[in-house]
């Protein structure tokens, strides 16, 4: 039994990445992630660089892979890494929803979309924990900027928080129990991540199960009371002992329950037991291997955006391939921040594409990375593509960090006005983009034959770019982001990214495309969209209901002569819903190989629960009946088949009350039977009060009239007591309420 | 002295119309307005028609006038009218933004815009209460649609409360102190508007100086004690014992503070002895010239939408005139609901069109109203238009109300199919609109030569309307609303009109044309938008610093051969300023008549206070500085000469604190100097705290790296305690803002 000093010792770490020992309990280690695992090394003298580990693709790009038995491999690897490294628990995956472009850590996050993210995440933690290593869910909850990242309110109503933004968090948590759940560093509406009871403890564990312990986000918790009081276990980094002081206080004043403590103290015990049981001082890990999935990985996230004329793949039968662009030799394969991987490796696209072909390869830089515009490099690039069969530019965002937002989404002017003056040399060009997060790509993609979407690929990127321009991998990636053609037609634009403190979340459900399909607008290229070096053909879909669950199922036939992924999208939408609906959600869908000529028989199966949207009168989920449409297609925007499926609904009445409006009254068959008769009562009642105003009675009479009724509709019964006297006075409306409720 | 029960009897009503008489003091009478009074008829048998008063043209006309000084002589009349027909209160204006197109008591607003409407009601307000009758500034506040309107909860935060919902109420309270405000029937943030004691006392009051009664919108009280705690004065209708006995108990337990009750009761005798002491039972008023002003009103508040090839004004020379469409017999001249009017007189335009032109004019209904499309009706029409020299169609929106939002902003269909075929008989057509709120005119106002947007315009809008369409007014009414290409482009799309009891203020700031501006969408017709049948040419504006105030100056040619009136817009907007700003809002504007050929020099003041924003992080107005950009234009798009002018700026430093971030301590050059100070002693305390880890000194060599502190910019100044330990300890931090705000 450890005392109360040991307890709160034990609830805040030993120092920036170790947990405390105490008494018998030794420490173990957590490091940041999440595409791989930095471990700062022991002679450090900052706190970004770490051993050398693999940076596989971040999240940015494995979002687009669509592909949540590849990401379960990652996970897998990850926790052999930081097994053999000693390392117990690694801070991912971060399952914060993209809200808008210009979230700094967007290239830490997966998608627009949280049944998306959450079936990706769900892999990546069973991936990681089979090795025994534990995950941190991060970053809890609604933490979607960086501007102003560590005291900003997001302001967001409940039925959005649950839809979207805490949607992947109950799915990974529910169907993959991570070890730890990391707070975050805002606030939500008003209260700190790190003493957010409600979403800590009411929500995470009373409603969703959660086993694990939570940790705070290094330097999250400002009171280290509050937070443990509502449910945080682990404040990171460490020491903290004025925490640790006044958490006995508290105790000791009464003003902590000491069973909070009690309980957050055991469950970093049990976190160390499970970490120690876990342990394997002889593990190792294949390296070679572990860049041959990041690689892999890579490849599966490139996103082919345009491909006019079939210009890509490559053909084998150019003689020369000009390689535009400093990236192409100093890769963009990560962002900054706690993410921050030293590379086991790190492959450049330049030799990895003299690798691949037999052509002559010839390379000019066209700018320097983070400088401006240098004329003497346009020209020289400009020489060397006119001269070649070919010409790939590789342009990309400046760096992208943890800690600040993006200014913008335009590409840098000096790589636009490089491509355009590329373009006009040799016709036959590709532009390969490297960024975290989406690039503006309107107008000037028009005048671009072949575009490729690389995002931030990790350290095997360069080869995977080459592997996809050379047809070596037939692309499969799908855009998990939107491309607007303008920032400012954005959902998130009038609200992003807030100031004094709050950041209203004004768009409420309508995140990504949700917002875009929502206001009828046109995008570049829509969240879904990927291009394949093949075609597909799609069959009527049909659709039944199996076990209350909705199995939809649908023929691909893959009508190219090149093997290829499919990625079979599912979108619902409820025509005339109760509730405001995004015009279609993705509910679902099937990565699937689909040989060259071949058809493949999808199935994509939707829970019913996957269905409900969040009651915020009943403030629960709950199922709408009705005839949904599913829209099954290639994007967002690509609907191929639709078809619909009618759905038994929940019981979503609510017992009428004073507060109810007569329309609300109207519109329940008993509610309508009761107060007609009521009416019909006091209407009977005569036309005069006896005082010479002919006040209550002509008012009870007029709504009988259709022409008041229009403006008295949303009149709660209550209130009628104002304009109808005695005959609706507070006894007569109870009377009321107990017989329509009976 | 009034007894307590007299107290509490004072401040319900009578019964609907009146106040109750207590003691000594009399009722008095209050009635619906605002663009007429409606008195009910005693021998009424409805709640809605009133005794014969001048219908004026609702506020959705007015507001498109742009003239203040029309609007005070609407104001007069209405006064008139008022006290000739023995009423002291008469309850307008109504002045609420147009938040949305789909608002359904728009009709009754004047613009999207809080200083548009501001000025417009300062002068409705002067004028009636000239008159020795009261006005009721309504519906205070937020109270921007019907659906759910007694219960619906306006989430909106404080900057975009002060800036856009709050601003015209101010602006009137300041300016004209009316006799009463009403509170509306909505809450605002989770507080019923009538219990919303910062509303009604705190910033009403107490910050703008109101001196008059809070009355209630009709059944917007749901509890009386907390009402009267919160300020509200009068509880209408009457009478509501249970309510009065509700706050004697009140007061007999302790439960309300006598000097509440005792306050509001003497605010009610105030108001009654105010309007007897202007009570004059030998009023009359002259109801021919009030129809003459309600037909100048309407006349000067049409808006030219288009007019190619100069169709309008009608021809002289026209032998034949076609009016098409029921609305020109049978006219849509106001909406319903409580400012329905049964007025004195009602013209229609095919009878004043009759009066004004010697040519043949032929008539055919085309559609019923309010029914649905009819084949012979159209046939009919067709034959009509083709044998005419011009044809003039006459369509608008079904019926309008108080109590419904729209459904949505298109015409009905039968009355576009309707349009398209007389277009195509007769390509001289003009077509002419009758509508409460903006309807959509994209795509088929392309294929229309002149457009006229009539409104609801009153009961001798039909006279207004054949002056304008033959020239004896030269129009000069402005958009007072976008009128948008989509109802999906519009800003307020996403978020209206909310569920489940809440609707989000997501667009916050950007109301109307500062959304579409910010969002950088195409609109059919912009704000402050408005043909004429002259043409005005501007002068390059200047603008200099009078008194603290904003003059600006431009000259005015008139370049047509008519004389016409020119509204000079007045927009401001501060590139790079340090809080969210829609590009352009309006700040002052003049309505001028210009004789043709003749230059008027305008001077447009604007106010230091209105180049205000709200600082939500200081909790006050303040003037930014800066070098702010003054459009100067016919519309907020059509902008005609811009001018820059330097304003000093109010002081809006915030002292530093240990919630400060870093990068906030590194902005403020004292701060910065203070903190680097302690960085440099905490880099130089040495690599190692003794234990091992390297952990703290560490960490704070690190923050002087720029790379990582990019990613701790955000980071609270007290949190650096987590990271750093002892350096940056409690007493430490204490010590650092003590130093830095000395």
């Amino acid at each position: 039994m450890l005392t109360t000093e040991q307890q709160a010792a034990l609830t805040s770490g030993h120092d920036m990445w170790h947990t405390s020992a105490v008494g018998d309990l030794p420490s173990i280690t957590v490091t940041d992630g999440p595409h791989g695992v930095r471990k700062q090394a022991a002679d450090a003298k900052d706190l970004i660089t770490g051993e050398p580990a693999t940076c596989f693709p971040p999240a940015v790009a494995l979002g687009s892979s669509w592909d949540p038995e590849l990401v379960h491999r990652v996970g897998v690897a990850l926790g052999e890494e930081a097994r053999a490294m000693g390392v117990s628990v690694l801070l991912g995956p971060g399952i914060n929803l993209k809200r808008s472009p210009l979230g700094g850590r967007n290239f830490e996050y997966y998608a627009e979309d949280p049944l998306l993210t959450g079936i990706l995440a769900v892999e990546w933690v069973k991936g990681l924990q089979s090795q025994g290593v534990g995950a941190s869910l991060k970053h809890f909850a609604v933490n979607s900027q960086e501007t102003d990242r560590m005291r900003v309110s997001a302001d967001v109503d409940e039925r959005t928080l649950r839809e979207l933004y805490l949607h992947a968090f109950q799915r990974v948590v529910e169907q993959a129990q991570p070890w730890t759940v990391m707070c975050a560093y805002n606030r939500v509406n008003g209260v700190y991540a790190s003493e957010h009871r409600w979403l800590l403890t009411e929500v995470l564990r009373d409603e969703w199960g959660f086993e694990g312990l939570v940790v705070s986000d290094w330097g999250a918790v400002v009171d280290r009371v509050a937070a443990v009081a509502a449910g945080l276990d682990l404040t990171m980094p460490g020491p903290d002992e004025p925490g640790d002081r006044a958490l006995v206080a508290a105790v000791a004043d009464g003003s902590l329950d000491p069973a909070a403590l009690e309980t957050s103290a055991a469950r970093v015990r049990a976190l160390v037991d499970k970490a120690l049981r876990h342990a394997d001082p002889d593990a190792t890990y294949d390296e070679a291997a572990h860049h041959a999935l990041a690689r892999e990985a890579a490849a599966r996230s490139i996103v082919l955006l345009r491909n006019e004329g079939g210009l890509l793949p490559l053909s084998t039968s150019d003689t020369s391939v000009a390689v535009i662009g400093e990236i192409a030799n100093t890769p963009r394969y990560q962002g900054g921040g706690s993410s921050q991987i030293t590379p086991t490796r790190l492959d450049d696209a330049l030799t990895e594409i003299r690798t691949l072909t037999s052509a002559e390869v010839t390379f000019a830089a066209g700018y320097a990375v983070d400088g401006g515009e240098d004329g003497a490099l346009v020209a020289e690039a400009v020489e060397v593509a006119a001269a070649a069969d070919v010409a790939v530019v590789f342009v990309g965002t400046a760096h992208e960090t943890e800690g600040a937002d993006r200014a913008g989404i335009d590409l840098p002017a000096g790589q636009l006005a490089l491509v355009e003056r590329i373009v006009a040399a040799n016709p036959r060009t590709v532009v390969v983009l490297s960024n975290g997060a989406v690039v503006r790509t309107t107008p000037w993609d028009r005048a671009v034959p072949a575009l490729v979407e690389g995002w931030l690929l990790g350290q095997a990127g360069g080869g995977a770019l080459a592997d996809v321009l050379f047809g070596v991998v037939n692309p499969s990636g799908r855009l998990s982001e939107t491309i607007p053609h303008r920032l400012a037609d954005h959902p998130s634009h009038l609200d992003f990214p807030g100031e004094a403190g709050h950041v209203r979340y004004g768009e409420g459900i309508h995140v990504g495309y949700r917002g875009f399909d929502a206001r009828e607008q046109d995008v570049a290229y829509p969240f879904g969209f990927g291009l394949s070096y093949t075609t597909f053909a799609y069959g009527d879909a049909t659709a039944s209901i199996v076990d209350g669950d909705v199995e939809v199922r649908v023929a691909v036939t893959n009508t190219g002569d090149r093997d290829g992924r499919e990625v079979v999208q599912v979108y619902a939408g409820l025509p005339g819903s109760k509730v405001r609906r995004a015009p279609r959600e993705l509910k679902g869908f099937a990565n699937v190989a689909v040989a060259a000529g071949a058809t493949v028989e999808v199935t994509v199966r939707i829970p019913r629960a996957d269905l409900a949207y969040w009651d915020p009168w009943l403030g629960r989920w709950a199922v709408e009946g009705g005839e949904y449409v599913l829209s099954v297609g290639a994007s967002s925007r690509d609907v191929r088949t639709s078809v619909t499926v009618a759905v038994d609904g929940d019981d979503t009445r609510r017992p009428l009350t004073a507060g109810s409006t007569l329309q609300e009254w109207l519109d329940d068959p008993k509610g309508a039977e009761v107060l007609m008769n009521a009416w019909a009562a006091a209407t009977a009642g005569g036309d005069d009060t006896g005082d010479g105003t002919g006040g209550n009675n002509q008012a009870a009479a007029a709504l009988a009239d259709p022409q008041v009724f229009m403006f008295l509709a949303s009149l709660p019964l209550g209130r009628l007591t104002s304009f109808a006297g005695d005959q609706f006075g507070a006894d007569a409306i109870d009377a009321l309420v107990r017989e329509a409720n009976s």
